[in-house]
């Protein structure tokens, strides 16, 4: 039997692995999951073992788990590191939810619950290619590496530290990544770059206590006001970052990147249909895929204090908190950036009030060099697959793993992810297509097979200086 | 027996029927607290009943009830409207209460709970005393009407109606308001104007769900952001309104008010160090109690949006919410003063986004006039009391009633409260001191014993123009 027969054949099964998968609730930002992340690393391992991989390890770090496996029998054939991350995000708000988050449920097409396309569908994609080789021919047909890791959704923070610390065990040729997403629904894409990120949070403080408004209002600080003037001052009124220095490791999009996104097939109306908004927000000067893909962006992602109740409470709080997160290009250093914004906080922070500022993570933006021979094998499989040449894309989105990876083993990244942009994986409702969940299983079983075939000649060429 | 000799004997059983009292959770603005409302509407009927009060009525409107009872029994002597509320403010934030909000704990003196001291220790009071002449001498030395609401803490909105709808039977030559409070607990002080008030609530609206900020980030409007701009155009550097029109009808001070304010003792490094806070906030070109007293106020109350949990969550959320409450001096009108704020916030709301403005309530600032002969009797009673002359002072708070009764039955409110303004009322562990418990029981009983003496002559001379 060849291996793609057999994954027809257990389609059911590996769907009801990922139910069974995405009913465990491994939040990774919120420490009263901690027993969820424990059980996802162990379901991880535990998965990896029945696919026939070799030393599944469940590798502490000073944060959540990571889950590592290989096998390497295919002598001569090139070896590549796969990733990909069984943490999720929080569900909240749960009222929005239609089925409740960790009981994923099938509804038209589309399996709905948190972490089904951000990233445990995607991640199972290569397990169950796996076990399918493995099951019909006893082989792979290249040699793997899995990585896969507990802390993508809070940053990747001790990622860098693992891939460091063991650069020898994981050595490989490239790296072919489970996580990342399609651009759109309809037509398939490769990514080729992502921003970096960058994240505080901060908190203004006034009275020791919650005060009366009418009694105190007029002499006592209302950190209100002064988050929201403080938060205000972040932008300029043409929607720039006001920051001072933030912009000044930008360089300026190239012809090359503005012209390839001009070409691309966008239709804003359809963009603005499709999150339910009203055009006319954002930097000015810049198309609304240039200011996704090419400029960095501050957003404040939180912002609360005071009263948040029905009616009407009369009260000036004592503290106020807002979280911000900073998307970067290449060049702008995530450190730096942090550094600058609680400079300008700490500069325009009202008289009266005290400021706290508590750094997040960081991590810089990413590109794969354009002629990387992984990046066009991935072409050629998306090829064959849907019958249509897939489209090299940006994203606005942060995956540190690029750097991680190119500087700790020198290898690339190559995006390879079946998720799509639409699928909702940082709110409620979060789905993932089933028809994905089988052009993936299709297109990872080429992938391996062509590698194998070709054997590593050229995989160094696309290797970056 | 006198009928403070009765009072003394009884002073354990009426602190024990306050913690029954504050025991009940009757919280007007937030509608999942009704049974709350009825059973402090039955229980204040009850303690009427059991006073020796008639006609006692707990009369529907279309908010809370109002608890109404007569005691006409004194022919030729003057007849008081006794005005008190049996509402109290939401609880929240719950952990920062050191013993539960609805459970009254005695600590040092004092008695801790929600309600304790606004209004329902203080409102007691008149009720005690009734009780007291009722057993002792079997008829009151004046005439009484009492009139307790539960929608003092959301802007008595009902209560204009009904007094106006029942003038003839609320006919007093003035009100008595057990409400309001002493400025400081070491001057005995009666309020003699009050700041009016203005409320409203403003959403944000962007994208229909929340988005993922890196897919996301630099095209969708981020409402939090928007909140930010529109909460901050609130307010001027200089901490002046900054909404067009706001100050049109404020008066500049009288020299004589600025100079009754300069004359008080008032320490300014004390008061920051009762708040906990730092000095240099508010508006410039005024004293402190200047812009406590004097000026009208903008404040935000609540302003909140997008995640508030541990950790990041990089999301744009689809919308931001913010609950405004301006404080207004004479000739303010609330409504004018709410059109102009939402007028203001349509004017300036960023592109891209939706605003949706809901009005709250709202009462004009009031002054009793100087000479009112019920204000004398007052400084007289607080003299005896305590031996020392009371202070006239305002109020920055704001307490409907004045003009409710101006307009309706011709009479002025002599504030008569034994709280004290630092007891937390709005804000976790309110607590009322048990000596005003006794000091108030001690005033009422002698202001109506004086007041039964001295006879109506000169009632009317007070009434304003």
């Amino acid at each position: 039997m060849e291996s793609l027969d057999y994954i027809r054949e257990n389609r059911e099964r590996i769907l009801g692995e990922l139910i069974e998968f995405a009913s465990i609730p491994s939040v990774s930002t919120d420490p009263s999951y901690a027993e969820g992340m424990a059980r996802g690393s162990a379901w991880v391992a535990e998965r990896m073992r029945k696919a026939g991989l070799e030393n599944v390890r469940i590798n502490p770090t000073s944060g959540h788990s990571i889950v590592t496996s290989t096998w390497t029998g295919a002598a001569g054939a090139p070896t590549i590191l796969i990733y990909g991350h069984y943490d999720v995000q929080p569900p909240d708000p749960l009222e929005r939810w239609k089925s409740p988050p960790f009981k994923p449920e099938v509804r038209d097409g589309r399996l709905y619950g948190r972490g089904v396309s951000d990233d445990k569908g995607p991640m199972l994609i290569p397990l169950g290619v796996a076990e399918a080789y493995m099951a019909t021919a006893g082989r792979l047909p290249v040699n793997v590496k899995f990585l896969i890791e507990g802390e993508e959704e809070c940053g990747s923070a001790h990622l860098e530290e693992f891939v460091a610390g063991h650069a020898e065990e994981l050595k490989a040729d490239f790296v072919l990544s489970a996580d990342g997403a399609m651009w759109r629904p309809d037509e398939p894409s490769i990514t080729v770059a992502s921003r970096g990120m960058a994240t505080l949070e901060f908190s203004v403080f006034g009275a020791l206590k919650d005060l009366h408004s009418g009694r105190h209002g007029g002499s006592a600080p209302n950190p209100l006001q002064a988050i929201s003037r403080l938060a205000a001052s972040l932008h300029d009124a043409e929607g720039r970052v006001a920051v001072k220095g933030f912009y000044d490791r930008v360089r300026p999009p190239s012809n090359k990147a503005r012209a390839m996104i001009a070409n691309l097939p966008f239709d804003e109306r359809a963009y603005f249909e499709s999150i339910g908004a009203e055009p006319g927000w954002g930097e000015a000067g810049y198309s609304l895929l240039e200011r996704q893909w090419l400029r960095p962006t501050l957003e404040l992602n939180g912002l609360w204090g005071g009263y948040q109740g029905p009616g009407t409470k009369t009260v000036i709080p004592g503290e106020a908190h807002a979280k911000i997160s900073c998307r970067l290009v290449p060049d702008q250093e995530p450190e730096e950036i942090v550094a600058l914004v609680a400079t300008h906080l700490k500069r325009y922070c009202p008289p009266g009030l005290r400021l706290e500022v508590k750094t997040g993570h960081g991590s810089k933006a990413y590109a794969i060099p354009d002629e990387h021979p992984g990046l066009a094998l991935a072409e050629e499989v998306l090829d064959e697959v849907y019958g249509q040449r897939a489209l090299r894309v940006r994203m606005g989105a942060t995956v540190p793993i690029g750097l991680i990876f190119r500087n700790a083993i020198a290898a690339e990244t190559v995006f390879f992810s079946f998720s799509t942009a639409d699928e909702d994986y940082h709110a409620p409702n979060e789905f993932f297509r089933l028809q994905r969940l089988d052009d993936g299983l299709k297109a990872w079983n080429r992938y391996w097979q062509l590698l194998g075939e070709r054997g590593t000649k050229g995989l160094s060429a696309g290797r970056a200086s």
